[in-house]
């Protein structure tokens, strides 16, 4: 585990606790879906980078004012979802009917109490109705009206389902579809075209009180049926967090994920096999899925503030932030983990 | 892990196959949601041992013929599903609204694909909705109207809603809310009455091939808000399956079977602290929830034919049948694990 040579460094402009201790005391780590060099112009890039530092600088302002790590991860995750060059609020792709149906989970690792939603189709911000699911009922997932519902109801932001129109993933919906008829007429299978759903957001923290929380939200696959519900809601699937090991928010074909549980999964071999953070992520996203072709990502972090971001695409836009408060920015750098500490 | 002496043991009335190796060549076994002596009349007691014995029968009767064990689960929990007796399907309790919403799941332990629908409202079978998610989709699950309409464009049986109206449920689900009420005005909370919300079905496998297969099915909890999704049709929730350690049928206050991982931290245990079928249920269902004051059960069953059901209520209607093709069915014996082998 090695940090890598070509990180980012962008330091933010405001002052920071800089870490006495070898243990971090905050930590707020964030991923913004895989993504392909191919796809990822120099501009994009920029934009790319400038979104994850405001989700970052959004997150650790909480922390750094001694708030706790569901707060933070939910602030992060929500300036992510409304930046539209993320698969989640705003940005959200189209399913089958070229609609836009939203997915999101939260967890917090102290009590492992949990909220999501899934199948949202008027909420602004999923991830705070995620919130509002595990503070305010006594369920942990609320799917499609009710879940829509749910959000009117207690004061949400809801939009009109137009809010989530954006021209760019509308013409990958097009391009997507068109794909898919060739491949339909041509005989093929139509395998997902993980290229035309970049974005996936997660975040996971680690407050001054030692407590970890996980968030994850997202617009799904694009063109994915009406109804469908990925790993990002599911808690074990996409999203855990678990004082005892470790803070988890994932990415990639949501549906291999919920197959082999995979935030659980990484939980268990650090409780029962003593894996570090990097051991745990690598053996789900380097040793079970990659095998198996299936592009991911996991981001890892526990209570210690030992981070690790596991994954296998081209690149993966990322960052964290520690007590010295210096931003960490990257996208690409293939298949490697770099830890924090 | 002693065999129960209490056991009812029915011999049906078909020929069957006797074992003689050591090991199983065939099990299936069900369960039908945890129940309370109180609520069981002696009359209701015979109606439910009839029920599992006909499901068991159906699920027997394709492992008898050589078939698998994923069409086997899925016979044995559609039988239950069209039983009004039990709690999914045919005999769904009411939500909050008045209405049914039904959850199921389905997975096989060979190839860990899985298929599950979530708050459905006209599928008369949603474990068959279920399957054919697994199997005409690239997703594992679908919800509400996409679940629904899926069915209906893949011709599984469709109902009126009305169809899934039962008396007994309804008159559950008036007291619920009464009580509901009461508890509002004289300020107490409204702890959740698992007693109105007996019978979420489900089923375990293992075929000739040394295939398993897990499959449940529910209509969640009496009173649940609209859109609420348990841990029934959640895979590593409720359900799980893999030929590598166990197949996994859940019943219980899913809000915790989801936030604990409950199925698939089972395997974990088996796979990682090389626990058996029955000591890895009991650490759930016994040493994580009971504690809690969580009401649930787990069944558990490995490719070598150990099976273990654990359970944390007064009884768990349940039954199994192995290549004797003698039927083992009973509700009540307070926390055992009985081991089939």
């Amino acid at each position: 585990m090695t940090r890598n040579i070509n990180l980012f460094f962008i330091l933010l402009q405001a002052s920071f606790i800089h870490a006495t201790t070898a243990i971090p005391k905050v930590v707020i780590a964030i991923h913004g879906g895989t993504a392909d060099h191919e796809e990822i112009s120099p501009l994009l890039e920029k934009e790319i980078l400038d979104g994850l530092a405001t989700s970052l600088k959004a997150g650790y302002q909480i922390l750094k004012n001694k708030g706790g790590s569901l707060a933070a991860v939910e602030a992060a995750v929500k300036v992510l979802e409304n930046n539209p060059l993320f698969n989640a609020g705003k940005g959200a792709v189209f399913t089958e009917e070229g609609k836009n149906e939203m997915d999101a989970s939260i967890m917090e690792g102290r009590t492992k109490k949990a909220g999501a939603v899934a199948s949202t189709t008027i909420i602004k911000n999923p991830i705070s109705a995620a919130r509002a699911v595990m503070e305010k009922t006594r369920h942990v997932l609320l799917v499609g009206n009710g879940a829509d519902q749910f959000a009117k109801d207690n004061g949400l932001e809801i939009v009109d389902p137009k809010y989530f129109y954006t021209e760019r993933r509308w013409k990958e919906w097009q391009k997507s579809k068109q794909k898919k008829n060739q491949n339909k007429q041509s005989g093929l299978p139509t395998p997902w075209n993980r290229h035309f759903s970049l974005g996936t957001t997660g975040a996971v923290a680690l407050d001054p009180l030692g407590n970890l929380a996980a968030a994850t939200s997202t617009g799904g696959l694009t063109n994915k049926m009406h109804g469908r519900v990925g790993d990002s809601p599911l808690i074990g699937a996409g999203t855990y967090a678990d004082n005892e090991t470790a803070a988890i928010s994932c990415t990639g074909v949501g549906e291999y994920f919920i197959r082999f549980g995979v935030a659980h999964e990484i939980t268990a071999l650090m409780k029962y096999k003593g894996y570090d953070v990097a051991k745990a992520s690598d053996t789900l996203i380097q040793e079970t899925l990659k095998p198996l072709k299936v592009e991911g990502a996991a981001i890892v972090l526990d209570a210690k503030g030992n981070l690790a971001f596991s994954y296998f695409a081209e690149g993966l836009p990322r960052g964290y932030v520690t007590d010295d408060g210096v931003l960490h920015l990257l996208i690409f750098e293939k298949e490697t983990t770099q830890s924090l500490r």
